[in-house]
This record gives structure tokens, C-alpha cells and sequence, in this order.
């Protein structure tokens, strides 16, 4: 479903060590080594998530792993992308209008995070930062260049940039509690619940009249 | 400043295979131990934080701090505790009233953050929260029976435990953006900015009206 773009540069994969029972083609591979990557680092966090371990799950021999992503980083930064294009999502998003926008960014948000793929990219991405500092870029990227600033400035309001990392504090915590540590009830919570919860402080962070904003001098 | 209670018990630790500069006393070593642990949990991560370099950062034999805690994980659960004591600390946050609770907890939590100790604990205990499942249920014990269960209790609100799960949402949140994922201006915006940022967040999450809580069925 998600054939990546660099599939046909890797067609003469080298002989494994042992034959896997599972070659379904080289894209094929290239995906179970992605999706097995994606379910690793959001169920075991960057650091204990191990090639031989996705390869495993891969039912793949783990020279595959490196011959296909080089190295743990690179895998790390191949697979655990954003789980959805902003340009397509962002007019989506924002074409309820201000005055219903922080809903529109919470329902979008917890539906992403109802789907497995969306599930694992992010919560990987998150428990990754908390540990790898280039996954803690991809999570400032994610914030200040692709999503929320794009977002805030669409809306015309003062302050983008702290409005930004306002509601990326607000999405952080919420994967971190509801699928990281899992705090009853919020973490069997149904998504309507969520959406219901969080919408308003997205709307506020985004729209709403803000304090000055005060830096130490 | 912090003498353990536990400090009586090592009187006579092992002599170290090479002598270290710094032998401040028995309960001094501890000391010294347990804060270069808080440091390096914070600053790397538990993964990444190792015997040897908490022992490097002391200034003692690596043999010192398995002889004082145990193990790495003994040594996590001993110094990364709660910064404060919530039976303490909850009568005076409660004392302004349900009508600026929000702002009260706010202050509060930030006013933590902005002393070492205060951001040491916190950010090692969510960065770890991330990677270790120990760490993962100090975090849910921190929300659920020690500190926001038991405010949003005495505010006698309904549905504590959920409003609960959402300030350790926003709280974990802004640990994660403003020292671990350092998202700017969030990161360096000064602590009355912050306060006025999320406080009106928290009153809203303790005691304003929330959607009923659905599960799913």
C-alpha cells in the first residue's frame, strides 16, 4: 500500500545468511522491514528497539535490514515519518473555519492516532525523542515547519510560533498519556471523548487572546 | 540538603579500586551519587544514563554507586522521586480557591521546573517514562494516587480521574516541549509566560465543565 520511492534502487538484495520463509518480492520486503520498524520503535521506544528484533518480526534475515537501511538512524529516520502529507491535511484541517478549528485539529489528531500506522508512527516518533536527538528534531520539524505554524499563521493570528508549540505541547502529552503511559481513563477514553477534551485548548492555544509573550532578559 | 534516610545503613562502603578526589563522607557520596544520577537520567535519558558515567560525574568508583543502590534500576527508583511532597504542597496550591486553581497549579509546576533539582526529577522521570516501564508507572502514580487524583478530588468535581489524566497530559506535555523536545519560544519563553499559557488550560481540565465521558462499548 505504501510502495516507497526508493524501492527500485534495492533489487539485488545480498543472499542471507539463512533463507527467511517470507520473501514476498523486494518492495514487499522493504515494506514488512518498515512496518516491523514502525512497531518497534513505538513498542519498545529508539534504544531498546533492535535490528536483529525487527528483523525477526520481519521474518527476514537481519543483513537484509542493513542492506536495505544502512544503519539503525537511518532506518529510525526512513520509517518513522509523519503518517500523513500536511499540504493535503492542513486545508482539510483548517476549512472549518476559525471558529471550530481547534475540534477540527483534535478530531483530525485522535484519528490519526485510531489508525495503527498513525498509532505506531507517532508514538515512535515521541518516545524516540525522549531519547535520540534526531528523533527530537523530527519532533521540532513536525511542529515548527510542517504542522503547527503552517496552521497558525493560516489563521492569521499573532504569536504562530508559541501558539505552535503551545498545542504541540498539548498532542505530545496527549500520546505520551493515553498510549505511552497510559493513564486511566484517558487511555481507554472512546475518541469522541478526547476530541471533546482537547478540542477546546487546541481552540484556545490557536485563536483565543493569549498572554504577551515574555522572554527572560 | 536532602540527607536520605537510607544514608545510615552504608557506613562502610568497599574500598574503590582507585581512590576518586572527591570522599566528602559517607552520606556526602550518596549525595553526590544521587544527584549526578538525577542529572544524567535528565540529561540522556535512562537508557542511555550508565553506572560508569554517574560514577564519572560524582567523582566516585563505579563500585561505590552499585554498593549504595544496587542496580541501575534501584538507583532510577531511589533519586528520581517526586521533587516536593504532595501532601505538602497540595493544601497551599488548593488554598487559592476553585476560581484560580488552574493558574495556582500552573505556577506551581513551572516554579518547579525552574529550579535544577525540580527539572532534573521531572524531565528524567518522563524521559525515562518513555523507555521504561518503571518509570512509565512512577508517572501514573504521580497522576493518578499522589497528586492530580487527589487535587482534582478535593475541588470535589466530578469524573476526578479523567480531569486528572488530562492535567498529566498538559503537564507531561510541556516537561516534553519546553526541555526535552526544546521547542521554541516555548523553551526559552519566561515562566510568566508559561503560567499565563496553560494555567486557564488546567482550570478548564479541573473544573469547568467536561463532555461526558464515553468508552468504548
Amino acid at each position: 500500500m505504501n510502495s516507497s520511492p526508493d524501492h527500485e534502487k534495492a533489487q539485488t538484495p545480498p543472499a542471507p545468511g539463512r533463507r527467511s520463509g517470507r520473501r514476498p518480492g523486494t518492495s514487499g520486503t522493504r515494506d514488512a522491514i518498515a512496518a516491523a520498524a514502525r512497531e518497534a520503535f513505538a513498542g519498545l521506544g529508539y534504544d531498546r528497539a533492535s535490528l536483529r528484533g525487527i528483523a525477526q518480526r520481519a521474518g527476514v534475515d537481519p543483513a537484509l535490514v542493513l542492506h536495505f537501511f544502512g544503519s539503525k538512524q537511518q532506518l529510525f529516520a526512513s520509517v518513522v515519518q509523519l503518517p500523513f502529507d500536511p499540504e493535503t491535511v492542513l486545508p482539510q484541517v483548517l476549512a472549518v473555519g476559525r471558529g471550530a478549528i481547534g475540534e477540527s485539529l483534535a478530531r483530525f489528531v485522535v484519528g490519526m492516532l485510531e489508525t495503527e500506522r498513525g498509532r505506531n508512527s507517532l508514538t515512535g516518533i515521541v518516545r524516540a525523542a525522549a531519547s535520540e536527538p534526531a528523533a527530537a528534531r523530527i519532533v521540532r520539524e513536525m511542529v515548527t515547519e510542517r504542522i503547527f505554524v503552517p496552521l497558525a499563521e493560516a489563521l492569521g493570528t499573532d504569536d504562530a510560533q508559541l501558539r505552535a508549540s503551545l498545542v504541540g505541547s498539548q498532542v505530545v502529552g496527549l500520546v505520551m498519556a493515553r498510549y505511552v503511559v497510559a493513564v486511566e481513563p484517558l487511555a481507554s477514553a472512546d475518541p469522541a471523548t478526547v476530541i471533546a477534551a482537547i478540542g477546546p485548548t487546541l481552540q484556545r492555544y490557536l485563536v483565543e487572546p493569549l498572554p504577551a509573550v515574555g522572554r527572560p532578559s
